[in-house]
């Protein structure tokens, strides 16, 4: 792996969570003040954590991210809020004992059940062992990785090298299960570090970007969770390295871009029980958000997601998801087509064979949909998995 | 059964739906010209009988309703819109064959598979059956809503009894299968007849707004298809017996509203493989409008339906789509009960017996969910089915 310049990474065990090894307490620290940017869940339900973290960025004073698993601090009033904040400091003590750092250096996160304290003395614990251990390696980075897992059951990574002008700039990424996947476990949570220099407002403004091209347009069951929390770390800019312009901003939105539509995609991916990745396409809309209703339609129709489990290739339940978006469509121009296969075409059914599609949606994890819902420039594309059994069976199992 | 006097009923079987001696073609006859009143699918893909049903109420010159199962005439094109119409033909002649009716003083709807066309020689002999059958009797009524029927497992009536001043007043309603419930299957239908005199746009302002508490309350996984229709036929207002008004009108619309949410919910209860009803009750919302965006956002929750499946009092859940639906909220007055059972109040989790509230959820078909939302006066209710391996099951069986 290339790491960015100037950051150390550390995941350690502190027993927050059950499993026996499973590591919990992530630290993320840049070896100066840094740049940070966020994008934050809109659930008016919202953890404490994520209320301590927007108040925070964007900022360039930033020195870190703490990020604990297990537990997401969530519903727990303003106790949760004190340990928000305590884990904060906890963190800025760790790692400058000598008081110079601030609590609001540092961002903070959490994912794990709803509804119950955070154990601060093993938070503590972990947060000081993890101090120890930061490290600018690839091992310290996957450690990192591992520490903000729930019940994922990969590890989600992405990177990317690249020159900007004459620099070398790296972005790294890290990100844990989607929305509300698990029994009582809450959160998408999303990392990305670059040593690429960007101001605050800049920042924040490619950040948020890049999220509604990616971060935004997965889901696995559409449950927006108390916690979901996207942060970038990014290089101070200097006088000899100033803030990306021009082209070489365009150039690293596009990598961003990128690399944050290659992570968010690992999230449904990895779905529990998902035997199917659905990649969706609309194109025709009015506009780009038109389009984006459509997908995120389709993305959530239950009828949709069973058939694509059962190789289905029912053009009805798409379109007809299409059609209740509450956006404008123009039903005459509406096509679709399944794994490339037209089965749709202005508004009416085609002959098509039924088990040459149905094959080619049981025998790939991928299975694509492109929906035309008019002649207008706006397009959109979302991912989300099928609905099976096992997602049922998991799901309902009883866990209070 | 107390039938709404003037109007006749049949339904017969003409073989459209494949399963044997399965009535598909209903007929509702009104003696004389009456008065009618429609609420259809917003869906803008949308089935030919919708459209034609759409342009002919509210009227005061309808004889009567004729319905297919078995094919929902969706996605047909021209020739499904011919098709639609000529249905309404074949009615009117067969009702009257010396031709004084007219084809659009009859309503029509369809159900069932979408994207073929009708068996219109199956469709003709039907209406021509039905029309010899027709009855104002118990088993008329009966047989008429039998046709309706698709893979609903139980036929779905009410009815209700009543004076308004003097006057006997009957109100009689059947029901089918919710929104896209089965495998290419569209459609909720509801009709609704009453010996009731009215005016067109006064029958279409009541029966909205008994809509609105009702049919649109409720889902089994919020998929709107392209055929759901709600037509009602009121009688002519005449010299000796006009149009209700004041109180009289006010005591016809609770009764119709009564009446037309027992017909709803019949519509989840009898959801395939469904095995719990959520009653899902919202209060302290800032409008009932408000109120019942949060009760579609925790009645659409897949994470919602399964915990209920598993018997699980997971009140994050539940909380947290509230916290999504795009209202305002007040975290700091969130309050929750499960069965009466209190789990949560002013933001913040209660000590609770997790095996009582579990009992209590498995123990019984309906599930109540009663949620506060903040201190306004905003209220709504809607109810669900849960999400359970068998609707998964049903929905993904490979059927195109």
């Amino acid at each position: 792996m290339h790491l960015p310049v100037g950051f150390r990474f550390a995941g350690v065990v502190s027993k927050i969570k059950s499993r026996p090894g499973a590591r919990d307490v992530t630290l993320i620290v840049s070896d100066s003040a840094c740049v940070a940017a966020g994008v934050y869940t809109t659930n008016q339900i919202v953890a404490a954590p994520v209320v301590v973290s927007r108040s925070r960025t964007p900022s360039n004073t930033i020195r870190g991210i703490v990020v604990n698993s297990g537990n997401a601090n969530a519903c727990t009033g303003s106790r949760g809020h004190q340990d928000a904040v305590e884990m904060t400091k906890l963190a800025a003590a760790a790692i400058d004992p000598t008081g110079s750092l601030t609590a609001d250096q540092f961002v903070v996160m959490s994912t794990g059940v709803i509804g119950r304290f955070l154990p601060m003395d093993k938070v503590k614990e972990g947060i000081q062992a993890a101090s120890r251990e930061l490290a600018a390696t690839e091992q310290g980075f996957l450690n990192a990785c591992d520490g903000i897992l729930t019940t994922d059951i990969a590890r989600k990574t992405a990177e990317r090298k690249f020159k900007l002008g004459a620099n070398d700039t790296h972005i790294v990424g890290m990100c844990k299960g989607a929305g509300m996947i698990g029994p009582k476990m809450a959160t998408m949570l999303a990392i990305i570090i670059t040593d690429a220099p960007l101001d605050p407002a800049q920042a924040q403004r490619i950040l948020q970007a890049a999220a509604n091209k990616s971060f935004n347009c997965i889901s696995v069951e559409g449950h927006m969770s108390t916690n979901d929390s996207l942060v970038m770390l990014a290089a101070q800019p200097t006088a000899s390295k100033p803030a990306l312009d021009g082209k070489a901003e365009l150039d690293f939105a596009k990598q961003l871009e990128e690399l944050a539509i290659e992570l968010a995609k690992k999230i449904p991916d990895d779905g529990e029980g998902a035997t199917h990745l659905l990649e969706i396409r609309i194109a025709g809309a009015n506009t780009d958000a038109d389009a984006d209703a459509v997908a995120r339609s389709v993305a959530l129709s239950n009828l949709v997601k069973t058939a694509i489990t059962g190789g289905d290739p029912n053009w009805g339940r798409i379109v007809s998801a299409a059609g209740y978006a509450g956006v404008p469509i123009r039903p005459e121009f509406t096509a679709l087509k399944i794994n490339g296969i037209p089965l749709f075409d202005r508004g009416e059914p085609l002959p098509f064979d039924a088990t040459t599609v149905s094959s080619s949606i049981k025998g790939a994890k991928l299975t694509e949909i492109d929906l035309q819902v008019g002649m207008g420039p706006g397009k959109a594309t979302h991912w989300t998995t099928d609905l099976n059994t096992e997602y049922v069976r998991f799901n309902s199992e009883y866990t209070t």
